[in-house]
């Protein structure tokens, strides 16, 4: 059994990371990030005629784009693994219609792009696809409306809130390269704490990071270079720090959020920092495999986590179920 | 590579189908398989202050009561792959908060049930897990307020429409075992013909039925006893017969289709027939699990079928984006 400690799955042959590809919209490239992104688009609608037509296309275009790059054809790919915020996944299942792949959808809400990487580790390692396409995304515009309130309301943000990234990142694994590889995928538990406060989603998460990042190095006993979680955001990225700190066990000093990465929290007015699918998809995609390629770090432990809560959940008066997937890959 | 064909992985050691535990709503209680189900529910809420949260319970009891009845502990279980209809997977995410295993969210609308055994045969087979609890579930009214009208409107129903079936069929897949085995599972490409009607979902997927289905044919060869679809309807699955004839490969004798085969039709007037993630997981888990054990049929070629549409593609404009996973199984 490929599985060690309790709850990580170690993939034993060879898992690359090949390449990625990520687009981003007008704020995040206007970010600390903005020079390692593949391509920035301006406009909030993309020339389409809503949000959402407009996150499928940054998901559609992040794959072909990636596609073309590593001249890739559609009968190299074994599969898509593909998730996003939307109701029924629509960005997915839609980029997927018009991509023509055999398509498995996922959904983890912001945990996603970790699940993704972390199913086609295992399907890879299981010697079923020589190589598999992951990609998420997310859309302020369309995340807002579904999740809260409508963007034309002008609602005040609390100052807990989190900025849902606008983006879409993908990521090309491989049985066949050279680059970083995937080496331990951790899937996790729902923990839930008892936050309500869809305005607070970086409190919500940060018990099922800890959670997960806990076991992942117990199980593994890996000495990360950095460990990121997805999109804490300030308020998440501090409990994870208080958690670890009154285990003692202290992560401080080699760990950081991709929310709080993507943009200058104080200058952007992101308040708590970003969030969404595509927080940690791009993030990943561009800043973390660069830092991976250029031998800057040698082991990442990339953890996205995600809050599965629901508008109707919510209404009901249930609190929100964090989640959090790890997936350890070394240079 | 574990890979036949053009798109179909086959699965090399021992993925058994080891147990099954459906529960069902009173309707589907009154219908033909009412002898096959493990449990009937007559309350649409019981005992829960709202459809969806009754339906959480179906999901989390099919759980619980295939684990007790296998005398399954938690630690025994490596993963609980889930899924269902409602917005952002509440009813999966919420039981599995309850049921505090390591999981795997996925969405693939109605053909969610073949999706989760054929990851699970996946990761099995790949050597990472001994035991996978697949899981997914439908509740007529959540999803007639969630996708159509609410209930209290008391509208008229389409007679193309199909009753989503108010149940849960959960799926425990184990490499130990001697009974029915998965052999082959092929994930489909999204197939989207541009129907746009929500009450004809029968005509949306029944195209990605038998395009998923012809491929696992030609990529594996194997003649089948029984060929069953997830939730096309009488609609959608004369649509498929009628796709095979034109290519003069007919599967009729051997095929059938779990939304016509839950209910009886004329009698319990459900229009096209029975539908949701639902369906095809409780006349698997129930019905089908029995014909394989008594050997009245060898080779089982199961194939759940889903729309992945959202009202609110729906309402920009868009059509309804098929998809089909099939999962050949051999006793």
């Amino acid at each position: 059994m490929k599985k060690i400690g309790k709850q990580t799955f170690s993939i034993k042959d060879n898992v690359f990371v090949r390449d990625t590809y990520t687009i981003v919209g007008k704020k995040e490239g206007e970010g600390p990030l903005k020079d390692n992104f593949h391509m920035i688009v301006d406009d909030d609608l993309w020339g389409e005629d809503s949000w959402e037509k407009c996150e499928l296309k940054f998901q559609k275009s992040a794959v072909e784009k990636l596609m073309e790059a590593n001249n890739l054809q559609k009968s190299d790919i074994d599969l898509l693994i593909a998730g996003d915020l939307l109701n029924q996944i629509t960005s997915s299942s839609f980029a997927a219609r018009d991509l023509m792949l055999p398509y498995v959808g996922v959904y983890g809400a912001c945990s996603t792009m970790a699940l993704t990487m972390g199913l086609a580790s295992l399907i890879i390692d299981g010697g079923f696809a020589e190589n598999i396409i992951c990609v998420t995304s997310s859309h302020f515009c369309s995340a807002e409306r579904q999740y809260r309130l409508p963007l034309e309301m002008g609602g005040q943000r609390h100052m807990s809130a989190q900025w849902t990234v606008t983006g879409s990142g993908a990521v090309w694994l491989s049985k066949n390269g050279n680059g970083p590889r995937v080496r331990n995928v951790t899937f996790g538990k729902i923990t839930d704490l008892g936050v309500k406060d869809a305005n607070n989603m970086g409190a919500a998460m940060a018990p099922a990071a800890y959670d997960t990042l806990s076991q992942h190095l117990e199980d593994t006993g890996v000495d990360y270079d950095l460990i990121v979680t997805g999109d804490l955001g300030t308020i998440g990225k501090g409990i994870v720090n208080k958690m670890f700190n009154d285990d003692k066990k202290s992560i401080e000093k080699k760990y950081d959020d991709c929310g709080t990465i993507i943009y200058d929290i104080e200058k952007q007015d992101v308040h708590s920092g970003g969030s969404g699918c595509g927080c940690s998809a791009t993030v990943f995609g561009s800043f973390l495999f660069k830092k991976l390629m250029n031998k800057e770090i040698n082991k990442l432990l990339f953890t996205s986590t995600g809050a599965l809560h629901s508008p109707t959940a919510t209404l009901q008066g249930e609190s929100i179920p964090g989640i959090a997937h790890s997936v350890g890959i070394e240079m």
